[in-house]
C-alpha cells in the first residue's frame, strides 16, 4: 500500500513537472510574440493555454483518486493538497500568457516598447515559475523561499514600467498603446504572485506551513 | 454514514454561503471606497480580504476531512471537488475587492471618475457573485448559466472604460489617474470571471460537465 502511494506520488511529481515546463513555454512564447510581434508564437501561447487546461483536469483527477484510494496523512496529505492548489496556480499562469499574447496580437509595433522595461519583467517571471517548480522537485525549501524573495523585484519592476508610462503618456504617447502595455506588465506581475503562491505550497507540502502574504 | 455525510455537505454549504457573503461585502466596500474616497471603507475591504483567506483554509480542511473520512463517489465527490474549487475563486474576488481598494486609497478625486462607467462594472460584478452563489445553493442551473451570460456584459463595460480612458488620455487628462481607473475596470472585470468560473463549478456539481470558457 505505501509502495503503491509512492509510486502514484511521484507519477504525480513528473505530471506537475510537465506542467511547469507548459507554463515556461507559455509566458516565452507571449513575451516573444509581444517583443518580436511574432504572430504564431501568439497562437503557440495561446494552445498551450490549452494544454495546460487539459493537465491541470488531468491532474486534478489523479490527486481525487489518490486521496480517495490511498487516504494519506500528514505530510503524504499536504503533499496532495499542495498540488491541487499549485496546478490552480499554474492553470492561471498559463491564462495570463495567453492574455499577453492576445495583447501583443492587435498592438500597434512602436518604438516605446523598448523605453519600458518589459522584458526584465519577463525574464523576472519566468525566472520565479522555474524556480518554484524546480523547488517542489527538489523538496527545496531555500529555494521556494527565495522565489517568494524575488516577488518584490517584480512589484517593483512593474511600478517602474507604471512611472515611465505617466511620463509618457504626459509626454503625449498614444494612450491606447500605454494602456495596452500597462495590462501587460499587469499580466507579468500576476504571474510572479502566482509563482509566489506555488512557493508558498512547497513549503507547505515540506514544512507544514503556509505563510500567506 | 450517508446521513452523517449529507449533513457534513450541509455544513459545507452553508460555509460557502458565509464565504461568498463576506465576498460581496468585500467588493461593495471596495466600491465604496472607490465612489465615496471613504478611507475606513477601504480598510474594511482590506480586513474582508483576510477574513475571506481564513474562511478558504476552514472550508479546504472541511472539504479534506470530508473527503478522507467519507470516501464520497459521483454527485457526491463533485460536490466536495466543485467547493474546493470555488472557494479558490472567491479568495480571488476577495484579493481582487483589496486590490481595488489599495488603488482608490492612493487616487487622486477627479470628476473624471464620474465619466468611465466603473459603478455599472461594479454593480454587474457583484451581481454576478451573488447570482453564482444563490445558483450553488439552490442547485439552479438556469442561474448558473445566467451568470456565465452575463459576463459578456461585464466585458463589454471593460473595452467601454478602456475607450473612455485611451479618449480622457488623447484630450490631455492626468496619465497615472487613468492608469489606476483602467487597473480598477480590469479587477472588476476579473470579479466578473471569478463568478463565472464559480457558475461553471456549480454546473459541473450538477451535472457533471465543466465547460471551460
Amino acid at each position: 500500500m505505501r509502495n503503491r502511494f509512492n509510486e502514484q506520488l511521484e507519477q504525480l511529481n513528473v505530471e506537475l513537472i510537465k506542467m511547469g515546463a507548459l507554463c515556461e513555454e507559455a509566458i516565452s512564447a507571449a513575451t516573444k510574440a509581444y517583443v518580436e510581434g511574432d504572430r504564431e508564437l501568439g497562437e503557440r501561447a495561446r494552445s498551450l493555454e490549452q494544454d495546460i487546461d487539459h493537465k491541470e483536469r488531468d491532474i486534478e483527477s489523479q490527486c481525487m483518486k489518490l486521496l480517495l484510494r490511498q487516504q494519506p496523512v500528514a505530510k503524504d496529505l499536504r503533499a496532495v493538497s499542495a498540488a491541487l492548489r499549485m496546478i490552480s496556480d499554474m492553470e492561471r499562469i498559463g491564462d495570463q500568457a495567453a492574455d499577453i499574447a492576445e495583447i501583443a496580437r492587435y498592438m500597434e509595433k512602436s518604438a516605446i516598447l523598448r523605453q519600458v522595461p518589459m522584458e526584465e519583467m519577463a525574464l523576472a517571471a519566468i525566472k520565479m515559475v522555474t524556480d518554484s517548480v524546480d523547488s517542489f522537485v527538489r523538496g527545496d525549501l531555500a529555494l521556494a523561499h527565495s522565489v517568494i524573495a524575488q516577488d518584490d523585484q517584480v512589484d517593483s519592476l512593474f511600478l517602474s514600467v507604471r512611472e515611465k508610462l505617466t511620463a509618457l503618456i504626459a509626454g503625449g504617447e498614444n494612450g491606447g498603446l500605454c494602456l495596452d502595455l500597462l495590462m501587460i506588465a499587469k499580466y507579468f506581475e500576476r504571474i510572479g504572485d502566482h509563482a509566489c503562491n506555488i512557493a508558498q505550497w512547497v513549503e507547505y507540502a515540506i514544512t507544514g506551513d503556509y505563510e500567506d502574504d
